[in-house]
């Protein structure tokens, strides 16, 4: 063996019994906050890296993949998203996404977490790209849930690109059907939701489906995805949800065109072949979500890492 | 944290610098042959494992993904296929798989290492079922690539089942444009050849785009494609290469009829659906294949673990 | 790098920010008894290993000095030892080197799980050596403090060998004031006990030095000593008290006479010059035993790992 | 499990088959130099730490362990020091240690690696603790071995404090009979050296027997003796090798007078008590020991971690 192996690691523990070791190079940062352990990391195969309670949130070699999966699917399915709100967001990018919509007239980012979101913009650059400087967007550091209650305002588009739900963390009452319940609300007439939804792994694949039911059981459309994020370990699965408008009816030559007509730059990851690889999931995946039978509830939440 | 967590670990070492990590109930086998080191695991996540030289191979919980995966596009591409080759194909579950289209009438599958086989013959039945002992399949112990240079016999088919290009393994020469050259010569007028081939990790796409390229300098039609194989901890690239017919061209209700017309029983992963999703590959992949100029070679092969 | 590295291990979580990590070859034994779960490793270092909730106990490579430097000093300062008792003694070793002393007539180990006794009769011969089988010994299944308390009998020596105050583990209430003050009166009027009393890591001196504290609470006795015992990961410490004997009374000449009138066979540890390392500790232990306020009482237990 | 658990680890590998893993908070400085791989890493367990080529060599929490073990003995054993020369040293704390004895008129320490020292000037203050700027001390930049070879002054002791032989490392040569007899050469008419001899852990003996019987075919007088420092995973062997004083025929009283004599400030680790205890090595130790043939030379060097 020629090059030198890794000393340093992070451990990201994807159950009690399954991990992903990333070599390490700076711990650029680390605090408990309010809410959660943050890491920003340098790790050796993905670059410069965002960790929430020890789990992988996004990685400057693919965060690409992870964001243009989670922003432009809903974006480009609806005709005309002007008004937009994430739900989350931390590092910046997913709202690094949305502006690059020429419709978008503005978008409101929820995070409940200040530093989280204060630490991604002087640690990651890379990653929200000036977004948050962008006279279209806002940020306030809030809990969403409660805000989306006692609003009025709606919404073209929802995206919620939160942390996973575990135990004592702060995602998961953002998880069931009484959060989506209260998100369709919110939608204006052709309004979209997607979310990142959970690994797709043979092996776990109880929140993924469970969401899909538990979207299932407000909304009218909904359409779950999948794509390869490498540094998360797993395959890692998405969802759409809609009042009535579905991702499925578009072909790869629209989805091309939108593109060209509404986006700014040139896109890494998405474009009408990825979109048809990712919203046809492989058999034994819609199978298991077909026959899952838990709605989760605020009494009766969803925990991963379990 | 109420689950136990587990103190036995299998570390697949996925590069210098990155790993998985499986907490293991039972070490089942594990013997250095004269080829690799052969470990059959029973982990917590995946059930019982196939492991050589460290890497894993096959798992009890997803290898119905690996296998259909590699083996049912070639098959169904084919318009008859008769005689088909396995390269490598230690656990027999590629085999098994082959078995089970009914225009099949031989299979001769060579395996470098008879140790292997011969232990997953005794501690994975769950893999072969039985397969070995179908009258259409032979198994001898030799070097593929010899055999093949010597036989003046032809294919409708040839699988390429082995393990990753490591420097001092058994499989590197296999993946080199001399070999593919030599393995469309014993190929029959439809020929059809496919191949695992390596990660489509954003990290490290080498491998998977010098195949490709290799293969493009060899056969006239190169059908790259990716499944979520969740045990290999990264996502994972499979490759079809034919004389002239092209799995691109069969629509989803194609698949479906001639899965239903061929093969015995009902597949788990692939169906048209499913074809659909893996063939079409995401953009930065794509053009990252298109962009390499690797051509590997017998005397400038490649290795991983690098 | 000309050997092979180890692709299954044993992580020995010595604390939440600690750990020793094995190479293993086999997984002898594995399971979740009533009161703990139990492991038989091969590894490639230490030998077959017997492991406790996921803690390191004995391996066949140091295992005579953990036993040596735990039974040998307390049996040698009395002046004439028969009747012994050991509190837990799980594997047989304990047991082994008590019956090597030539006075003892009888001793009763009461161990509270009886498969792990069991699977080490099967799996761990190496350690007992058929000390099970020697007519002066007995075994009872039982807890020991519940026995202790009902019965009358008293003992020439207490030997206790149990595993670590863990949370949900069987030994916490083995380890306070109320605890020793029931093993002192079952003494004799030479009594002796000894024990083995958790790291003396410079990191984490408060278990050695609270135990200490506590049994000065009961004894008018208490010489506390340290051995190395590689497999542990961390250096290890000891306590011998008593009603009045003192094992650093004992010349290096004294010891070796008494090993050579009293013992059979020869030992492997422990002699008049080991005697005089482990019972003379560094001075930062020394101070920091001394200053402990810490009395563990039943009420008010310690946990490690913690 | 109230307590969080680390993600981020160094990982010590002590050999091929056995590691010892430090949840870490910051790494502060990582560099390869010309000669290793130099990292300073905040751990939770041990403070701030210097870790070369992956291994652990100093700790906030230990470091006057190994450097107290290191250094009095020797310097207490000689009748009077004056001059001391120091090969290797990197962070400071041996000649930090040296500097505190009364007697001593000058100290030349000769590192290799001025990069390792410029590093641990900066970061870890609490090891030098301004030894650095005493102006009986004096650094060079050379390889200490050649600067003895061209040298004529000679020193009234002279300490070993490098890391351990690896293969590629800049240590190895520092460890052969041809080395200790430049070194005794070097020594004034009641010379003595000490140095770090690797570990005494039972399952690997050879660096610490062989490097004693190879100082005994050069010097008259060779004291091997043996420390905890729990930092290192292992248990460790020093030796003091002299041209006639053995600091064995020094009672408990003795130690304790020339400390307060000799030395300013409070000693935490080293007295009479500590001084018996170390010299007294367990009885498998001596035995090994004496029974080992190899002697390391030039051309027939020894290697650890193999």
């Amino acid at each position: 063996m020629t090059e030198p192996k890794s000393y340093k690691w992070f451990l990201d523990h994807l159950s009690p019994f399954e991990g992903h070791m990333h070599g390490i190079d700076t711990i650029v940062f680390s605090k408990q906050t309010q809410f959660q352990q943050v890491e920003i990391l340098d790790t050796k195969s993905y670059g410069r890296c965002l960790v929430l309670d020890g789990k992988m949130q996004s990685s400057e070699v693919d965060e690409f993949i992870y964001h243009e999966a989670l922003v432009h699917p809903a974006m480009l399915t609806h005709p005309h998203p002007e008004k937009v709100f994430i739900v989350g967001g931390g590092e910046g990018a997913t709202l690094r996404e949305i502006l690059r919509h020429k419709t978008v007239t503005r978008v409101l980012m929820v995070d409940i977490d200040q530093e989280v979101v204060e630490s991604c913009k002087t640690h990651l650059p890379q990653m929200h790209q000036g977004a948050f400087d962008d006279s279209r967007a806002e940020v306030r550091y809030l809990d969403a849930r409660k805000y989306l209650e006692e609003t009025n305002e709606t919404y073209d588009i929802i995206i919620i690109d939160i942390s996973e739900p575990v135990e004592e963390g702060p995602a998961y009452l953002l998880y069931t059907r009484e959060f989506y319940q209260l998100v369709m609300e919110r939608l204006g007439r052709d309004g979209i939701i997607s979310l990142q939804a959970g690994t797709t792994s043979a092996s776990n694949l109880l929140n993924f489906s469970a969401i899909y039911q538990t979207l299932k059981a407000v909304f009218p459309v909904v359409s779950p995805y999948q794509a390869s994020v490498p540094s998360f370990g797993l395959p890692w699965g998405f969802a759409l949800a809609s009042k009535h408008v579905d991702p499925r009816t578009l072909d790869t030559q629209e989805i091309d065109q939108r593109i060209a007509r509404r986006i700014q730059g040139e896109l890494r990851f998405y474009d009408g072949e990825t979109h048809l690889g990712q919203f046809n999931l492989p058999k034994q995946i819609r199978l298991q979500m077909q026959k899952q039978e838990r709605i989760i509830e605020d009494n009766y939440p969803l925990f991963t890492y379990h």
